[in-house]
């Protein structure tokens, strides 16, 4: 490997200026589309963008037509079979979550299938019920038709039982969240679930995690548990559990505590013999066929009161119109449920895009799970997005195309129609305890938090904010928490970052912190600011002040008393106090001055010095006459390091020249370096440019603004105190310092046609 | 003026990567300080910190000390009068916002101010009652205490009437409020103000301003409008308006249209002769009068059934308890209340802090409120803040200090207990009158947003919508909708920034967008990335989508079909149908390849290829034996421009680590330029580097690894498809084209000790 430093590099250019820059280099003109062109452009109609909007909205005539019957078929049969049965189970699992009937759960696992198989964009993924989205389904049945309270004043309530009320609830929410889905789908707005990051999401599905597994112990240990909504509600519940915990039914834990058992431990085989087993053992449904025996055998429910699935109808039932005084009282809940279920959806849509290299079309997803939710509220179904348990399945076992997911619904219907009477035993401790045990792994990411702490606090907080506010306020509540405080580390990252006075590493052109550096050289008479971050609302105000600490004054106070000195000064030549001789400035009288406070004209201090009444130059660093006091002012120029800028808002914009303004007008020439083409373009057309500040204050880097500073202030420029020479480095090697020196005899020959420095 | 490019400079340095500087330029040892550091310092003790804790915790001390009696005593009573007056006026009009009697807003201009006096960092600030909190504070009254319908359930409105009511709501709401406040302030939260933009306060000022109008409509038509609360409320109270126009009362009516237009004219006089009239014209205090004078003469309140102000008890009401009660009903009104009423009074003060040039300490501003409202609160006062007009007044007519304010006071409370019944006459539609003629410069700032719109889309977007969420959502809903507007436009703006491939500007080493400039240089092979924004969460993926649009390939998808390819070849060789000639790896027949689909080790192909069983090493861009088809790549390097990177996230770092182990694994390097240090040390803290990518991939600038790149890869190393060779120009003055030959020839000669090029 070469060793870059062993290398030299010498570059020889013009210094520039941006507007040098522009003027020597011809650029090619681009024209910026508007709003206008772009909607346009949107909506132009070709044939070939209607076809292509059509297949794109019909994704099974895309990928059918690349369908290989003969490699295919056989390992999608396989697969749908295997994801049928999880299906099965996590959908009677799911809907104890949602608080309803088990076999509406059933139910997700067949209709939203039959939609999303036309309209989808993924290839792998298993549609139906997640236990996140059926528990906050649960939150808003439960809200709407509390378990031991009277139901929300509905008029479509009337006459309707429990059950059949919690159904319409959950249906209509489901309808809801599919119109939701599919809006935002047709209005492009895939681009959301980016604000969903993977720290909140872990967050918040280890929340969820934790909602599930309190939801869960009523069943786990036999008790009846009222639902509870709102925030703190799963403290309620904690209570209600642990206040009846004598009355625990025996029988449903021990067979909770078997099963999980059983799960854990062969889903540990399967890990550690993930390469010699075929496929993965499927415990859960092997557990599920014992308990079912077993609990015939003894009959459990009616002999040892254990609460089981009982009575599955053979048949489908109708269709069902959502209610609209019911939308407007989960509106709240429903939007966060399409955004939740359409972002999970998505991510793990992703991970099989990736690996089988196809492309997944997020807003086509949005309009695929908006038409199936809406396909299967109209049947009574649980809200459908995906379970990575359940695609894994689908994945793993070989499946290739929908054609898996369909077959997997078809294995549902069969089980509805036909063959559910033998899941009537199943005592639902057992489908507790199975959806317990598949909530390690949401769990464990607890373990992140420690990790992510050492690493970046922002994130950390973001994930505990988001994960306690989940937890304790609700699943939908705690989202919003969560992206509020996500989009503030946003905005946190930017407002205080550490800026620095920027000084020369000798003999090169580099500029870094003149703190961090042993070697390192400042010019005197010039400070060299680094912003080493977007300015916007948030943060200007910091940066005025860390600029004003960092080159030591208070512009805007130095140019007020310099106005004041004026003032007296005109006053005192006009009343004779002042003579002009050859010394300057002298008091014919040696009476003290008095401070006046004369603050009539307050906003004449703010404008420029008018020099127009006095007969000389004032040297503002040197001693004035008379006493006045002015502080004297070292520095001639200040550079502005604008190269990790990447945006300006308009309260930046105005505060940045009013900082600006207040350095030029006391004498102290600004220089900005770095900044993006396309910032000084926006300066330029929000009229940022006038008399004061001009447009070639831009230069293209620190070195061209430092040159070009040393030039305009030869070393006697630099008045009053500040003594010694103003020199520059910058050649180390022989060659460099020879070829100083033919420059400098050159600048005294001729009238510098080419000066080289 | 000097014109930069007429000079050229030449700069020599050896090449820089980071490691080689970190090197070469010792480092100054700087110990950052901790969190625990902070915390410690922050509850360090020591005599001088204690002393000048209680000197910022009593201002009062600090400019006592200074005060001057015989400069500055008499301008604080004449402004202290004239404030009084303007307060006495103020209070009672904007009590009418609050729905409560009307002497409880005189209670706001003398309670609270008592307290400031003590504690408060601005001198010029008239403390009291503020037009759009008082509007906040009836909507809370009015949610609890609705005109036309049953109290709120609360224990404490037993035996009270109407009145007494509201009167215990909103004492109890300025009490929270001042609870909210000092918390705030000695929690040193005091920065929190940063977030509201002027963008944001403009916009919710407006859309207050024109609840203020709406709400004031029933005093000038002299209608009785039952208050309204909640989204909508301003749409049912304009409803209940013009249902009712036809019952106005014409001599309120009249009064009101003539008490506005002689207040406005009066206004327009006093703007426009501003420097000829010695104080302004005090229009509003004198049409008090009149009407005062008119209304008693007539009988208007008796005979005309105009709504007057009624008897004001000439005592000061003894204390009251807040309730709790109500504290947890009214908990999410009183924070925005906390919120506006510290960030309006904040941003009225800094204005003349500066003017004047004294330091306003925010979280003592803060603890001052807090103070002042908590006492206000007990004494039944309305919520204090400060008015923009009214402290105008206190300062133009030259107020000094807060001795003008206590004065003001005092004019309050002679107001109170002296000559009260003086205003009892006084029509509350001439305060309504007064109240709507002051909303004009409110108003007025609806102007701003076409110059918005044309300049900052973003900025336009969050006035609009705050204005309308507040408008219709009511203002704390508005509050936080536009709070929410605001950090997503700062997340916006860096979410899809404008990403561009680099080129060489011939002869320089400046490297600008290839789009742009006419004169440019790709080096061929190497592709310069500039990724524009910080990059995190939202707009990771973004940038990756990007950067495979910039090289024109998908890296992973090539690294599956190169790893494809080695296990095929390898196969083969096994097998016997390839062998190893002279000319490479050459088929022995001729069998067509065909595809098969084997996707049992999909995880292998995402790994570093691997050339161990391969005799012979893959030319991936040359043509492959046995008709085996890869892309070939032709790009041997990724510079990647971190200039503008201000930070990164987690998420950010993870997804980048992927982006360049793709890139690396396909054997292109990855160089990344212009990193931040601080940047550098914290993927250096999280693990970022491993034995793919190396901290040797920083380099200072784009010249120095461009450089890098061309010695190691001379321009036969390009191989396949890419024709031509690989000139690079960095020299275009006649001596540094000498200079160049020179090195060719030095380079040809000895082992380059130290090449220059």
């Amino acid at each position: 490997m070469l060793r870059p430093s062993s290398q030299r590099y010498s570059v020889t250019r013009p210094l520039y200026s941006e507007d040098n820059f522009e003027d020597e280099h011809a650029k090619v003109y681009r024209k910026h589309k508007s709003l206008l062109d772009h909607v346009k452009q949107y909506f132009t109609c070709t044939p070939e963008r209607a076809k292509n909007a059509a297949i794109s909205l019909l994704p099974i005539i895309g990928w059918m037509k690349i369908y290989s019957v003969k490699d295919w078929l056989l390992n999608d049969i396989v697969s749908g079979i295997s994801t049928g049965l999880v299906a099965v189970l996590q959908g009677l699992a799911f809907s104890l979550l949602a608080s309803i009937p088990t076999w509406y759960g059933l139910y997700a696992a067949f209709f939203p299938v039959i939609m999303y198989f036309f309209l989808g964009t993924s290839r792998h993924i298993s549609v139906g019920s997640f236990p996140v989205l059926s528990l906050m389904v649960g939150t808003a049945v439960n809200r709407l038709v509390p378990d031991n309270s009277t139901a929300a004043n509905i008029t479509a309530f009337e006459g309707l039982s429990e059950d059949e009320k919690k159904i319409l609830v959950s249906a209509s929410l489901t309808f809801l969240v599919g119109l939701f889905q599919l809006g935002m789908g047709l209005l492009q707005a895939g681009f959301i679930v980016k604000y969903l990051s993977d720290t909140l999401i872990s967050g918040f599905t280890t929340a969820a995690a934790i909602h599930i597994l309190v939801s869960q112990l009523k069943f786990v240990l036999g008790l009846t548990v009222p639902g509870f909504s709102g925030p703190l509600a799963i403290i309620h519940t904690l209570e209600s559990v642990f206040t009846q915990i004598t009355s625990t039914n025996i029988h449903d834990l021990v067979t909770s505590i078997v099963v999980m058992v059983a799960v854990l431990a062969v889903k540990e085989i399967n890990d550690r013999f993930k390469s010699k087993l075929p496929v993965p053992i499927p415990i859960e449904v092997i557990m599920t066929v014992i308990a079912c025996g077993v609990s015939y055998a003894f009959d459990f429910g009616k002999k040892h009161r254990v609460d089981v699935v009982g009575k599955i109808p053979n048949t489908i039932e109708s269709p069902i119109a959502p209610n609209l005084q019911i939308f407007q009282m989960i509106a709240v809940e429903a939007f966060p449920i399409a955004i939740v279920g359409f972002a999970v959806a998505f991510a793990v849509a992703k991970v099989y895009s990736v690996k089988h290299d196809y492309i997944l079309d997020g807003n086509q997803e949005l309009i695929a799970f908006g038409a199936s939710n809406i396909f299967g509220g109209a049947f009574k179904s649980l809200v459908a997005s995906t379970a990575l348990s359940r695609s894994a399945v689908q994945e793993s076992t070989g499946g290739r195309t929908q054609i898996a997911g369909i077959l997997s619904a078809v294995i549902v219907l069969v089980v509805i129609l036909g063959i559910g009477f033998l899941l009537e035993p199943l005592p639902k401790s057992v489908l507790g305890a199975v959806v317990i045990v598949n909530l390690k792994g949401m769990l464990m990411q607890v373990t992140s938090v420690p990790y992510l702490w050492k690493k970046d606090r922002p994130d950390c907080i973001v994930w505990v904010g988001t994960c306690l506010a989940a937890i304790f306020l609700g699943l939908d509540l705690g989202l919003a928490v969560g992206l509020g405080l996500e989009l503030l580390t946003v905005v946190f990252r930017a407002q205080f970052p550490r800026c620095s006075v920027l000084a020369n590493i000798s003999g090169t052109d580099i500029y870094r912190d003149r703190k961090d550096y042993v070697n390192i050289y400042e010019p005197e008479g010039v400070k060299i600011f680094r912003i080493p971050s977007p300015i916007f609302f948030a943060n200007i105000d910091f940066f005025r002040d860390k600029l004003k600490d960092a080159v030591g004054f208070n512009p805007l106070r130095i140019l007020r008393k310099r106005n004041k000195a004026v003032k007296k000064i005109t006053k005192m030549i006009k009343k004779g106090e002042l003579t002009l001789t050859s010394d300057g400035l002298q008091a014919t009288c040696s009476m003290p001055i008095e401070e006046s406070d004369d603050e009539s004209n307050m906003e004449d201090l703010d404008k420029p010095t008018d020099y127009s009444d006095l007969p000389i130059q004032v040297n503002w660093n040197a001693e004035l006459p008379a006493n006045i006091q002015v502080p004297p002012v070292y520095i001639h120029s200040l550079v502005l390091d604008f190269s990790a800028v990447s945006f300006l808002d308009i309260s930046a914009l105005k505060g940045l020249q009013a900082a600006l303004k207040e350095f030029i007008r006391i004498d102290v020439d600004v220089y900005i370096v770095g900044c993006d083409p396309y910032i000084i373009e926006k300066l330029r057309d929000c009229k940022f440019f006038d008399d004061e500040i001009k447009t070639s204050i831009f230069f293209l880097t620190i070195h061209d603004a430092m040159l070009f500073i040393h030039e305009s202030h030869p070393m006697n420029t630099v008045s009053g105190k500040v003594s010694g020479s103003f020199q520059y480095q910058y050649m180390s090697n022989e060659l460099a310092i020879q070829e100083k020196e033919e420059m400098k005899m050159k600048v005294d020959a001729d009238i510098r046609p080419e000066t080289r420095f």
